[in-house]
C-alpha cells in the first residue's frame, strides 16, 4: 500500500535495525506513533492495551511475539511454552491470537536444532503475515469486480461505497477485508468515493478508515452513523461493504454495532449490501446469529467519553451528564436475509447455508 | 416540572427582578448558565447563536423579544415594526419565529393606547408560552395512554421507551413533545426507562434529553445511535417515541437524521413507533416527504468536532483526520408506512392522509 514513505503496514520487521515495529493505533489519526517491540512483554502490552487491534493483526503480532520470546532466551523449551501461554492470555477473546501462538509453537518444536529456532520463528511469523495479505488480496480481487460492474453501469461516474467501522489494513496487514475491494478497484483506476460511518462509540471509521483512505488518496467523506439511510433514500449509495467478527454457516453476520441498521436501510432502498470476510471468521457451530451469538457489553465510558485532538493533544471529553448511565453494546447481528452476498477469499456467495456449504464443502459434516 | 429548585422552563419572566431569563443551552449538560435578556439585541443573539433552540421555544423567545422592544422604546410604531423585522431575521428558517412576532405585533397594534403596550406585550408573551405548555400537555395525556397500556401488559415491569434527539421541554416550554407522554406517565406512577440515543452530530440526546430526564428522576440510559436495532432485536424496546420538524399530510415525518433507521428497525421487530407533534408542524402542501421535503446540509464542523467537558471546561475536540472531508445532513424523512401513529394535541391517529384529514377536517380543501 502506497503511504507517502510512511509505514504501509501496521506491523513489520525492520531489517535495518533488526526490530519488530508496529503503529500505535491508539494515537491515530492525529499522531503517527511507531513503537518497537523488543520483548514478549512489549508484545503483550501492545495487544492487551490495543496498540494493535483487529483479529488478523492480533494473530500476526502474536506470531512475532513468539519470535521475540526466542530472541530473549533460545533453547529452553519449558521457558518458551510458559511464555507462549502468557502471550495467549494477552486478550483471550481473539481466536487468531491462540491460533497464531499454537501454530508457531508446534512448528518450532518440530525443528530439533534449537540454534535454528530464532531464524525459523522470524521466517514463520513473516509467512503468517504474508498469508493474511494474500487472503485479503483475494477478497479484494473478488469484491473489486462488484465495484467495477457498478462503475461500468454508471459510465465511470464515482461509485459510492458506504462502509462501517474499520475493516481496513490497520486491522489486517495489507488491503483489509471490507476495504480490500475498494483498494483493488482504486488501483485498477475505478472512480470510487467512500462514505465513512464515523462508527461510535470508538470512532474507528472517523479515526482509522478515514486516515487509511486519505493516505491512499481515495476520495471519501466522514458521516455520522445516522446518515446512511438518508443517503440511500436519495440514490447516493451504490453499494455497502462491511467486515464481520463472526459469521454463522447460515449467513448471519455479527459486526460492529449499527451494521444491522445499515443493512435494513439497504434492503429498503434496493442497495446491494455485501460482507467481506476471510473464511476463518465462519462459526460452523451456530445456526441462528441473533439468538446465539453472544454480544459483548463493554465499558460505558466508551460511550460517555469521546477522544479527539485539542491544542495538539489527544484527549477525552465527557459528553452526557456525569451521572447519566450509559450502555455500550459492541456488536449487533445482521440476519442473512438482509445480505446480498459474502465476499470471501474463495469468491462471492449468497449469505445462505446452501451457498456457504457449497463454497466450503469440507465443512459439510 | 420538578427541577430541584433550578429553572423548570427554558424561558421565564422573573417577577422578582422584572427580567426575562433563559437557560443558555449551549453549555448543557455540564454547566447550567442562566442569561437575562434585557434588549431585543440580547434576544436576537440568543436565538441566532442557539442559546435557545427548538421551534416552539424560538417562538416564545421571540414573543418576549417583542416585549423587550417596547421596554426600550414604547409609543413609536415605526421603531416597533423595524425592530420586529430585525428580530424575525434572527434565524429565518423557523416558522414559529415569524408567527410569534407577527401575532404579537398585530395584537399590540389593536390596542390604541400606547401606554398599555408594554404590559399588554408581557401578558401576551406569557399567553403564547402557556398555549405551548397546554398543547404539549395534551400530547402527553394522549401519549401516556400508550405507555400505560404497555405497562399493564408488562404487569408493572419497566416500559422501555427509545427516543432520538431532544424533543423535550428544553425545545418547548414544558413537557416537550416526544418526552411529554413519558413525563405524564411518570407523574402517574408508571414504571418507565428511557433509551436515549446520543444523536450525533450535536448530541442533543446525550446532552439535553439525558439532562432533562435526570433532573426529573426518570430512569434512563444513554446509548450510541447505532444501538437501537440490537435492543429491538432482543425485546429491550417496548415503544419508540420521537418528535418531528415537519410532517406531510400523508404522514411522512422529517426529523433529526437517523430517525428513519430506528423506524426501519422498529418495523423489522414489530416495535410500535410513534411520532409526537403539535398540529402546527403539519405541512398541508407536501404529499411525498422523501421526494419533496428539503433536507438542510449543515456545517461539516458539527461532524468533525465533538463538544464535551475536559478539566472543568466545555471544549470541542477534533475526531477525524484534519483533512478528511465531512458531510452533515441534519434531517431524514421517515415514510408514514413505518409509523404506528401520530400523537397530536387532539389525539392519536394513523400516519395516513385519511386519518390525518379526518382528525383535522378544517384542512380538507
Amino acid at each position: 500500500m502506497k503511504n507517502n514513505s510512511q509505514p504501509n503496514r501496521p506491523i513489520w520487521f525492520d531489517a535495518t535495525d533488526q526490530t519488530v515495529k508496529i503503529i500505535d493505533q491508539r494515537a491515530l489519526p492525529h499522531e503517527l506513533i511507531i513503537e518497537p517491540l523488543y520483548t514478549v512483554d512489549d508484545t503483550i502490552r501492545a495487544i492487551g492495551q490495543m496498540y494493535v487491534r483487529g483479529a488478523p493483526l492480533i494473530g500476526v503480532t502474536a506470531a512475532y511475539g513468539v519470535y521475540l520470546i526466542l530472541t530473549q532466551k533460545s533453547g529452553d523449551i519449558h521457558y518458551l511454552k510458559t511464555e507462549c501461554e502468557r502471550l495467549k492470555a494477552a486478550r483471550p477473546t481473539a481466536v487468531n491470537l491462540s491460533w497464531a501462538v499454537d501454530t508457531m509453537l508446534s512448528e518450532i518444536l518440530e525443528e530439533p536444532d534449537a540454534q535454528k529456532h530464532v531464524a525459523f520463528a522470524l521466517k514463520k511469523a513473516g509467512e503468517i503475515a504474508e498469508a493474511e495479505v494474500e487472503r485479503c488480496f483475494q477478497i479484494g480481487k473478488h469484491g473489486a469486480k462488484l465495484i467495477e460492474n457498478i462503475s461500468t453501469f454508471k459510465k465511470g461516474k464515482p461509485v459510492n461505497i458506504l462502509t462501517h467501522c474499520n475493516a481496513g489494513w490497520l486491522a489486517c496487514v495489507e488491503y483489509g477485508t471490507a476495504t480490500a475491494p475498494i483498494y483493488v478497484a482504486h488501483q485498477k483506476g475505478v472512480n470510487v468515493h467512500v462514505w465513512v460511518d464515523e462508527t461510535r462509540p470508538l470512532n474507528q471509521g472517523a479515526r482509522l478508515t478515514a486516515w487509511e483512505l486519505g493516505k491512499q488518496g481515495i476520495s471519501h467523506s466522514v458521516i455520522t452513523d445516522n446518515t446512511g439511510g438518508h443517503l440511500m433514500q436519495h440514490g447516493m449509495v451504490d453499494i455497502v461493504i462491511v467486515g464481520t467478527d463472526r459469521t454463522t454457516y447460515t449467513g448471519d453476520v455479527a459486526n460492529k454495532i449499527g451494521t444491522y441498521l445499515k443493512a435494513l436501510a439497504a434492503k429498503d432502498n434496493n442497495v446491494p449490501f455485501y460482507v467481506a470476510l476471510p473464511s476463518s471468521t465462519f462459526d460452523w457451530n451456530i445456526r441462528d446469529g441473533v439468538g446465539e451469538i453472544p454480544i459483548e457489553l463493554r465499558d460505558p465510558d466508551e460511550v460517555r467519553m469521546v477522544q479527539g485532538q485539542y491544542e495538539n493533544q489527544t484527549i477525552n471529553v465527557l459528553v452526557p451528564p456525569v451521572d447519566s448511565p450509559c450502555v455500550n453494546y459492541a456488536f449487533d447481528v445482521t440476519p442473512g436475509r438482509l445480505i446480498s452476498g459474502l465476499i470471501t477469499e474463495k469468491g462471492v456467495c449468497d449469505a445462505s447455508e446452501t451457498a456457504i456449504l457449497s463454497m466450503f464443502p469440507e465443512q459439510k459434516n
